[in-house]
């Protein structure tokens, strides 16, 4: 039997974002609770073509489907005109290990999921009155991380810090175009937003741990490989609470890992992010708060799972 | 662009047995040089169900392909009518990182590439007038590695040690057709042949190193998970010559890592079985050698690519 190739187009008609939101929250619950399986990624590299693959597995317990994701990033595709990401989703059933779909993404529910994480957490962290939104990088993620979290909370102003001025000025306009107050920013003044979110492959940080302000909250998703790092070990020695989506990820190739060798935090402060989707996070007045996100393969499985029901209902 | 799924029956069109030695000889011997990425595999497991999941990924270093292999194998499918293993190769752009295929196999690629490897290594390993094998296990893999390496070999007696007598019979029956003595044996017996090809998914060894004869020699292609060991430790202590498919997954989940973790060799007594196959084997006489094979992640890529090509030509 050739198994079911789905394109974008009916993901797209399958899925919103609310459902996305739900999954992810369910699924970084039972990560939190140790009710999943996420074997360590695989990873290749391809240094003569600037490209490099991902390959993430993961299974919710005792859910009947698993997935497993290979993600490419080739960085000089767009001077080929071509994108620089390239995957697809397998969706594999738990109970006799066939192949059920595979989900041709094109890169779109991990886009999705990384977003619907982020603003997950960011939410839950953040101070309720937090009004000002600082996104360092320009792509896509600096946009959904954006617009994914406006679906949970008002967002007044945004300040977005880029290294292209094109990319800078174009992200802001289409923030502007959402109802944001949109405006590019510098490092600095970024870094004194009530919340933060870091989207960039940079390889050292892009902010300084002294410019975050007491009572702030700071998200990084950029960081899945060792050898990147967006947020300074002096971040984490000032965070009241640190947040990871896997402990164990997140130590080999998150920003936690940075500190934790750095010697300014330990291996065992960090708290599951899903821990703090389960009710109300208490942050003392003036906490920096801060979460450290490098994508968990179950909320691949649980959200292949839930577009496929939802294709099939 | 949906990616193109390639059935079995464009497989098969499009692959000679000639093909497959040669694709995995060159796999093999550029393994042996480095000349390769191999990540470690990463495996999910569904205790449940009694089953489990491989993803295996390599690159033949400058080659334009590479690949990434699921293969699944559920231990209770057979009672529900249901083949125990599934899966699929992507054949992936090392250039761009654009999947150029799906290679909805069956789980035939790795068969072949499994028996391709094993008759390699058995035939430059074993004596050049060793006429007797037996081999261990009644599955698929015991079927084809005595297939294909009387391809390469005149093979004149085989014996057949099987847990169930009905399948080690029709076994039995299947290479007499082909034209080989065959017949059932004990492991006392089939332990003293002239090459030893063990098959199984035995958790502890199936044969004693003390009725291996001098002079035989001992291929072992099961033991691909930590808990798997179908080859005594004692067998190695008396190996003049040891090889194995890679050195890092041998340690780790092969045999040989049993052996070094015994204490009877050290972690560095093992030879990269492509070095044996580039020119005739030095074996003393007497000696007994040993060739674990874990399965190589760079001669799927191998294989997937020369499928393509060959489906392209």
């Amino acid at each position: 039997m050739t198994p079911l190739v789905v394109g974008t187009s009916a993901i797209k008609r399958a899925t919103t974002p609310e459902l996305v939101f739900a999954v992810v929250r369910d699924a970084l619950i039972a990560h939190a609770h140790d009710r999943t399986t996420v074997p360590p990624p695989l990873h290749l590299q391809f240094p003569d073509a600037d490209g490099d693959c991902h390959v993430k597995a993961g299974w919710v317990t005792d859910t009947p489907g698993f997935a497993v994701k290979i993600a490419t990033g080739f960085y000089r595709n767009p001077a080929a005109g071509l994108p620089t990401n390239h995957g697809l989703v397998c969706a594999v059933s738990a109970r006799t290990g066939e192949i059920n779909a595979i989900l041709d993404d094109q890169g779109l529910l991990t886009a999705w999921r990384t977003a619907a994480a982020g603003a997950l957490a960011t939410h839950a962290m953040a101070r309720p009155g937090a009004a000002t939104l600082a996104v360092f990088g320009t792509g896509e993620q600096a946009r959904l991380q954006v617009e994914w979290l406006a679906r949970l909370r008002p967002i007044d102003t945004v300040l977005v810090h880029g290294r292209s001025k094109d990319k800078t000025r174009s992200l802001c306009e289409a923030f502007d175009a959402l109802g944001h107050h949109a405006r590019p920013a510098l490092a600095d003044e970024a870094a004194a937003a009530d919340m933060i979110i870091t989207t960039t492959p940079a390889p050292t940080p892009v902010l300084q741990a002294r410019h975050v302000r007491a009572g702030a909250h700071v998200t990084g998703i950029g960081t899945d490989m060792p050898h990147k790092n967006e947020l300074p070990p002096a971040l984490f020695a000032r965070a009241a609470l640190i947040a990871t989506d896997d402990h164990r990820q997140c130590l080999d190739h998150g920003d936690f890992g940075h500190a934790v060798r750095a010697g300014v935090t330990t291996d065992t402060s960090d708290t599951p992010v899903g821990l703090l989707l389960e009710r109300p996070v208490e942050r003392p007045d003036g906490a920096i708060t801060v979460a450290d996100l490098t994508g968990v393969g179950a909320l691949d499985a649980a959200l292949a799972a839930a577009v496929l029901r939802e294709l099939a209902s």
